[in-house]
């Protein structure tokens, strides 16, 4: 290896369930299922979800108890193991750290990138701040920059503009309406494919 | 906390001792314990190096077997681990990835941006790639690009770039001559503070 590898990996649909779907079923709040398929304005999304729990009392530790029974995904945890023995890896995801770190302590601590919440004094999740527009694509375009070769997977639409920008893409476990509207990209089936795609791109 | 915070931390002096010193030590070739102090030519010191390692004909693999036998700081592993609970962390530091390894196993496989070497077909060390010239600053300005409050900690003075570049720098257990040509930064004297200098400079 000349050149340093690093590995930019999504979060959910790739290592731990999508949150806010897991949320919706624990909480028995059926509306949280939504996203932005069904509400496609972001920011709309996000003040229902902020109504909807406010409406049932539910504080940001009360979410956060909830996503503490979330596990990753069956073999998440053991194949970041070995991705990180092999390779750099760094989470780009548009999750909130205060939601992400109960999941973080089960996958080991690796490096995440993603956003925070607004607490209000009754511990309600009172806002949001997306640390900048299209944060996965900007993190690959900074880390290629610093004169990485960086590597991305993802599983869904938000995830195509940093495969797009990083110097290898490949889908995992994606709808197969993604795969019929991205064909340039590799599909991965498994954490073994995932592997086997790093040990590939890395030159 | 509004903006995600990330710890920039330097590698050897804050979390593991020396390398090359180590390795000098450890091999009984006193003239690997040569830094930029006695050698200002940067690449003239590798070639050096390197020069010295063919001549008692030491591969890669030797080296590493040699690295291998050197621990963390007292504590570091750790405080890092501690650290890594409270904020993103990622190690800045101009090692090569293939001396690394051993150490970040033994720190739980934290995040490192640094550098390549080159081995030839006898697996001797043929050669380096520095990744950018004063890539450790680099590393600082793209994470701030992507709106990151970096906080950044480091020994020597191949880290006041990117102490200065950072939102907060501060020293960790420096040399008096450091400290005498930068007295802009705080002086970290053990984790207690640097965990402390982190706590403090969230927001």
């Amino acid at each position: 290896m000349s050149q340093p590898v690093i590995l930019a990996t999504d979060l959910e649909g790739v290592l731990v369930p999508e949150i806010w779907i897991a949320v919706a079923e624990r909480s028995g709040i059926e509306q949280l299922r939504l996203t932005t398929r069904d509400v496609p304005d972001y920011d709309e999304l996000m003040r229902g979800r902020m109504a909807l729990l406010r409406a049932h009392g539910l504080t940001l530790a009360d979410i956060q108890r909830v996503i503490g029974t979330i596990d990753p995904l069956p073999g998440a945890a053991e194949a970041l193991a070995r991705l990180r023995e092999v390779t750099q890896v760094i989470i780009l995801s548009d999750t909130f750290y205060e939601f992400a770190m109960p999941l973080m302590a089960k996958l080991g601590w690796p490096t995440l990138f993603c956003h925070t919440l607004e607490v209000d004094g009754d511990g309600m999740i009172a806002g949001y701040r997306l640390r900048l527009p299209d944060s996965k694509t900007a993190a690959v375009h900074a880390l290629r920059d610093i004169r990485f070769r960086v590597l991305a997977v993802g599983d869904s639409y938000n995830d195509t503009g940093m495969l797009a920008a990083a110097d290898a893409g490949a889908l995992f476990e994606p709808p197969p309406n993604v795969i019929a509207d991205f064909p340039q990209f590799p599909v991965l089936r498994s954490y073994d494919d995932l592997l086997a795609f790093v040990e590939r791109e890395r030159q």
